[in-house]
């Protein structure tokens, strides 16, 4: 459809907001959210992004990762893992997902609202696809909000255990728990930097991109791979220090 | 500008949404995010909104405040009021707002980019259009970061002062504090219902619009002023002990 | 030593708050704090309780969660498991800790100061006495400083999946862990409820016995296993709704 | 009475701790906790502390106070004032104190359990000693629970607008909610320092002995005035630009 409001060009804010950011990589964490089975894997996933999506956040986020990893970066897998006592006892992790998946009204744009608990601890649905993870990273398991940082020691990790001031994100969905999330380094007074190769959402790419867009003009720095890997080297060529 | 994307039509899911929504009017409270004299009023706004959006939500929260007032729904103003100190040392309160109003890049549609900090107590600027406030409502003013919540007692008042399930949002700006404090109350679990007509974006009606775009497809009722009305009206009929 | 202060007799005061209080078994909640081996078994502590100190706790703690179980009270056990990367990068839990062990200067009343940092998962010294845990325990492992509220999804557990107005704690240190959770606990309005039997100081029984006084006489209901029992037994032959 | 245990002395690693102990004061806050008249004000109080404690702090903290603000340390006041709305809905900060004080079960060595609803704003009970309060004082207000950083904006504060990595308590009660504080200040990472001549405890000398005890043996450094300053003082003499 039309919207109902002309769309402004953002873009060149955007570009001045980001020509303005520097990147120091020891200060710095990639942050994965809801990266999952679920939303990835194609056989497995019971609210599944589109496939060419899935295929683009996969291959994508697999290249940051390496790269992150080589460079000393902190990858951090944060995600929804239920244990069983909590969906026997009906825990509900937002009202209006309650609500939806009850009356069976989907959001998602390629699948059925959901039909129970998703992503419980021992299903494959709650894992990572494999080529994403590596044995040093990082796992909070105990996210259960939109907010990765709401009751998991994710602040912890990111200001006291790694000290850093800048947080990489990616995952699914770029509207909810990326956008979330986003927010929530932002609050804490990080400095959020969003990776639009690695992040996508299962209400289609309408809802991805509007989420893009509006976290871009105010509260995140939103780049591609490949400009964020230019911003470390240009902190790496001016500072040797900084490559460890 | 055409998006790059084709916007979908979500209309039907929002109605649906909406119609399965109850609201019972002795467990709810009216928020109003940084309604403010800097975002309202034209004479005294450092980062407006524009005029007629201005004259929109101060009109349409004034019809819906009384109505709360009338039906005896808690009202809550969380915004932002600097202590000087803050401002002496230099406090950020997001690293993105910074670098951008140093740099004089504005994200506002209608001016430039705030020359300096905003909001500090004993200013005009930090009050609320004396039309929106009322003897009995609540005032939380340690807002200080985009989600009222965050070190606030916002938490406290909603949850074990007034013991309510939902919470209905208004406010400045559609697509930053109004839609952060959306996804904190979404994130505590309670039920978020942002009224359309009382909220607004300095940032354009494009990011108003694609912001409650966002919301009403997956964390929040959107809805207008009359529906919210006939959704107490309707309670209240069915249950006469709803109204006080 | 003579204290330097006449300490007051506090019991009236205690029994008769221990007398208004009821217990709905459905609305309670079992958190054991730092119920591991590394205070506990003999063999592998490396801050050790005194050993009759753990023999008492391990053997009331154990009846106490078997009657808690038969009851279908849940079972939370809420503890440290550092990660490897959390211990590389020198994470502090506590300043005051790290300053006294760096020193070599002990707070254990039977140890010297730990020589490195503790309880890291796969460790044995992390995990828990075998005859303590049950196949429908809850974990939270997460815990990193004194409060097991702090960074933690405890408070999702006990206020939204479980409902809980009432907190039983047990566990070790009497006057650091378990103190700090059970201020978190009456923080968040649950009533804190601490089982004198189930709990111990690797600091010594006077400071153990000081913190069980400070606490009994305004922050929380401090029973024997007994006790509890009694109330829940009460409440169930009061209203046998209350059994399940 | 006779203690059931051996109290054992820790006076020397008090000594040993505060020795090990420096203090930037371009890195410190002092926060006093519930520093007000409805403890310290004989003629206003309804939960008065013993009459030569209330004396023996006021004095002290006038001392104390005057030097933080001589060397440039930030002096925060952070204590409940309540809205009447609060009162009003019958807000309960803590279960224990509430069937305490309906039972009119006293906690206070001097006095009968408070009647009713305390520290109401616009109340003299609820403002502060004048000899404590100077122009550039902060107050934090929104106290409502024994930790004054439990929904309050004290940790943006300390961490963000002070950047302070030492956390100097003084206040009422000694056992609550200075012990409360103290706690949170170490769980978020900050070194708590309780001036021991300015705390002090309704419950009695002997509540106000232990609370000091069990922080000084595990969780804070306690020290006098004097100490505190000899402190300040050694490292403005090895580092004259800690002299502001």
């Amino acid at each position: 459809m039309q919207p109902p409001v002309e769309i402004r060009d953002s873009s060149e804010y955007r570009r001045r907001m980001n020509e303005l950011l520097t990147i120091d990589p020891r200060r710095t964490v990639v942050v994965t959210v809801d990266m999952q089975n679920d939303y990835l894997d194609m056989e497995l996933a019971t609210a599944p992004v589109a496939p060419q999506e899935a295929r683009r956040v996969i291959g994508n986020s697999k290249r940051l990762l390496e790269f992150a990893r080589t460079e000393g970066i902190p990858v951090i897998h944060a995600y929804v893992k239920r244990r069983p006592v909590e969906v026997e006892r009906g825990f509900e992790s937002h009202p209006m997902v309650s609500i939806s998946q009850r009356a069976r009204v989907s959001q998602n744009a390629q699948a059925e609202a959901r039909k129970g608990p998703d992503r419980i601890e021992g299903t494959p649905q709650a894992e990572l696809p494999l080529e994403l993870v590596a044995p040093g990273d990082v796992h909070v398991t105990t996210k259960r909000v939109m907010d990765s940082f709401h009751g998991t020691d994710l602040d912890t990790l990111v200001g006291r255990v790694f000290k850093a001031d800048t947080v990489v994100l990616t995952g699914i969905n770029t509207d909810t728990c990326v956008l979330a999330t986003t927010f929530a380094a932002g609050n804490r007074g990080y400095r959020p930097v969003v990776i639009s190769d690695c992040v996508a959402s299962m209400r289609g790419i309408d809802q991805h991109w509007m989420a893009l867009e509006i976290m871009s003009r105010s509260i995140a720095w939103v780049m591609t791979i490949d400009e964020f890997k230019a911003k470390v080297q240009a902190v790496k060529t001016q500072n040797p220090a900084a490559a460890r």
